[in-house]
Parts: structure tokens; sequence; C-alpha cells
């Protein structure tokens, strides 16, 4: 049977990752399995749920397998080591943000453009608070749907929903948008095959590592610290090859600064024998 | 304060009437008030409910108000009486349609235009069985999600949040897309002041009784005679002069009918006299 141009194309959406952080209501876990399958996305990650029996939640009418097939992590960082896009979602109300921030239907063209190479993932926070300062600083970029500032939060199940729709959207489009027109949103990120989430948080704790070594970070706010450096490495956009480049400086500057640090324990028991 | 360009702009919205119909779920109307509330909507209609107490749902967070006004109605018809468009929308399954169906990014555009000149009705039927027939035949025409085909159905909270999306998305395009492109679309509908739907109803009654008193409508068929005229009425986009004209036309031919009826009764009556 000849595939319909006004229905998703299941493969499209194969990449991509819905990760659930902190959820507290299995009734929404539910619901985004439903939304993952009404549109023909598979993979749905849980990090952390508040209900640990989440897989028998009845909203997940017609996706059970989507549901039974989720991935349980216990952090963000596992649940999306293996993706080359991290994208968090957010209100985006009072807190202040210090990532860049794009509207849905923008963040979804570089989305769609990303899963053509590999897994991308989109994080969604608990249904309080939504994602932390300290969840943010695994992604790349922010994105917003566009709510009403007085209204902004939607609810977990609606918004997984309403991302999904734009993905199948622009990926099935009718509108007949010439993909020229999109060129000039192509970013350095996207043009060389990206590295991988879990080889940036390699670099991430390495760099911390190395900067506390060196006495850069202050005990009092070693936390905040590594955030910021979490969000900058994001920043930078790294290939796969510069971030194995930056691993192997970082590791060398690790073993110098080791080094060293036995060279002046030495000295100092030399000192002290002699 | 200036308006910010991504956040929806209320007023697109406020000829909007998002109607349930049959919905068994309390939560859902909840969900769709909150969905209502985050995209700028503000009239929440509800065709017979399940739960009489749906306006407790605490799926409404941030919709209190929203939910609080809620209007209730006993019928599809008193619902929509109002409206100069009516869409209804259809997980479109197996079940054989009568009505065009368009998909949601290309409905959205003839409602966001007839939203400028008068109500708009949106309806979504029941969790389990959508939209009857019946409905339906009060609907110009049906409106999709980009569904799969094995697993169509949303969740109702969801499939609102989706459309209000659409609706809003369009509304506040940060695509710039050039209103010029839309023209082909216009339809004889959308170029003058549609009628709205309680005086088509109106049409549709008086049509009826005509038919059936002229002996067009077979007794055992009536009611599956009733749903084709309605459909067949929609379908003609009439304008509210035409409608206006129409309905003067047939309240001539039903009078002339019942006097017809008369004088055949007054001729029985003088035969069985004489």
């Amino acid at each position: 049977m000849a595939p319909r141009d006004d229905l998703p194309n299941t493969n499209d959406l194969d990449n991509l990752r819905v990760v659930l952080v902190a959820t507290r209501n299995p009734l929404n876990i539910g619901a985004a399995a439903r939304a993952l399958s009404n549109f023909g996305a598979a993979h749905l990650r849980v990090v952390n749920p508040y209900e640990v029996a989440f897989r028998e939640a009845r909203s997940a009418v017609g996706a059970t397998q989507v549901l039974a097939d989720a991935k349980e992590y216990a952090n963000v960082s596992a649940a999306i080591a293996d993706c080359r896009l991290v994208v968090g979602t957010t209100a985006a109300g009072r807190r202040e943000l210090q990532l860049e921030l794009r509207r849905l239907e923008v963040g979804a063209r570089t989305i769609l453009r990303q899963l053509k190479s590999g897994p991308v993932a989109i994080l969604f926070g608990s249904e309080k608070v939504g994602l932390s300062n300290e969840d943010m600083s695994h992604c790349h970029w922010l994105m917003r749907i566009p709510t009403r500032e007085a209204h902004g939060s939607m609810n977990l199940g609606q918004a997984v929903a309403v991302c999904l729709y734009e993905l199948v959207r622009q990926s099935s489009s009718v509108t007949g948008e010439k993909p020229t027109r999109r060129k000039a949103n192509t970013s350095a990120h996207e043009s060389s095959l990206g590295a991988k989430a879990g080889d940036i948080e390699r670099l991430t704790q390495l760099l911390c590592d190395v900067l506390r070594a060196s006495g850069y970070v202050k005990p009092r706010v070693a936390h905040a610290t590594e955030e910021k450096l979490r969000r900058m490495l994001r920043r930078l956009n790294l290939s796969a090859d510069d971030a194995e480049l930056w691993l192997g400086m970082h590791r060398q500057i690790q073993w110098k600064l080791d080094r060293t640090k036995e060279l002046d324990t030495n000295e100092e028991r030399d000192r002290s024998q002699s």
C-alpha cells in the first residue's frame, strides 16, 4: 500500500527520545505514551519517576507497548547519554533562563534535521516545577510552546502531544514550503556530526576535576560552577571529533596536575625529611 | 507594555467556541479548560456531559474561571446556534464519512479567517466513539489531527490542546508567510457573512416538515433523511441573506401545503357529507 502523505512517517521520529524527568502523576506518563503512539514515536524514557508503578497507567490507551518499552534512568545524564542534541521544554515564566529559548515551531525544524543523523532527546520536567536548573544544564537549548504569559504552564501530557504534533506537522508538511527557505537557520552544530551527550558530560566532569585540582573551583560554589560549565560546553555545540580532541587535551592536563600534586607532595616530604 | 509577538493574541480566539459533546470523564473537561486558558480562548461549551459535577474537575489547573464560565446545552443544535461555521473533529478511522475532511493545519486557516467575522464552533466527541453521525450532520466540514492510521484516536484533552495550538501557531506566525499565499483557498463561504447555524437548523427543520408533508420522507428512514438534508444544507455554505431567503421561500411552501391539506380535508368532509 502506498503511504498516505497526510500521515506521519514513523521513521521520521525513530531517533526521538522523549524524556520525562521526575514526573509525579503516572497518569501523565501514560498520556505521554499515548501521544507518542498517536504520532509515531516509540522511545519513552523516564527519569526518577515519583510513582514506581507507572507502567500500569490506564491513560496509555492504545499505547501499552510504548509504556512497556519505556526505559528508566536514575538521572538525566544517563537518560541522554546517547543523544547528539538535547532540548529542554519550559513554560519560561519568571525564572531567569541561562540558555537560548526557541519557539516550538523554530526549534522543531532543527530537531527534525538532527533526527536524520542520530538520537535527539526532548526533556519534560515535573508537573509542579518543570525542569530544574541542573536538568537544563544538560540541554543545548530550550523550547517553548506559545502559551499565554499569564497562564503558561501546560498539562504534561498535553505539552508532549503539542510538541510531537509540531514535529509531525513539519515532517509531513502540506504547505509546500521549500527547504531552501530554512538554510539561514543551519548552525555549525548541524553541519557536522554532533558529539554525543555522554561524551560532552565526560568532558564536563573532566574539566570540573581539572578546575578543582587547579584551585579554580571554590568549594562553596562548586555546584553552581559545574552547572555553568555544563551550559557553556553545550553552547559550543562541539562536533564528535572536537569533543574527542578536547577530552584528549584535558586528560593530559589532568595527568599533569596530578603529577604536579605528586611532585609537591614529594617535595614536601623531602623538605620535612631534610 | 508592547505585545510580544511570540505570544498569542487573546482577541484572535475570542469568537471561538470549543464544544465538548457527551464527554464521559470530567477530568477531560477540566484538561480542555486548561488548554483553552493556556492558549487564550475563553468559551467552553458542554453538551450533555456524563458527569454533571464536571465543574469541580481538578485537572483545570489555573483555568477554574474557564470551567466556571462553561455553558451547558442539552443538544448540539442549541450549543452551536450562534455560530457561522461549525467544524467537527474526528480520528477518521474506518467509519465512512459523508463530509469533507481537512487536515488540521489546512482547516485552521479557514477557522482563523472566520473568527474575524463571527463565532466559530469546533466540536469534540466523546472519548469512546467520537462524534455521532447526527453530531457531524451539524458540521460544515471535519478536521483531522495527523495521527497514525494504526492509532488515530487521541486523548480528548490532548486533542483540544493540539487544535488550539495550531490556531495560535498560525495567528502569531513567525515564519513570515504572506497572507496573499492563502488567497486561493478562499471559498464563497468566507467571502460574505455566513448564516448562523441556528438559522440553518431552522431551515433544516422547515425543509423536513415540508418534505414530510409532501410525502417525500418515508417514515421508516425519516431520521437518515433528516441527517442527509442537514449535511446538504451545510455544504451549501449559505450566506445570512440567502438563508433568510430560503426560509421565506419554504415558509410559503409550508403554508401552501398546510392549506392544501386543509382543502383536502374539507373536500373529504364535503364528500362524506354529500
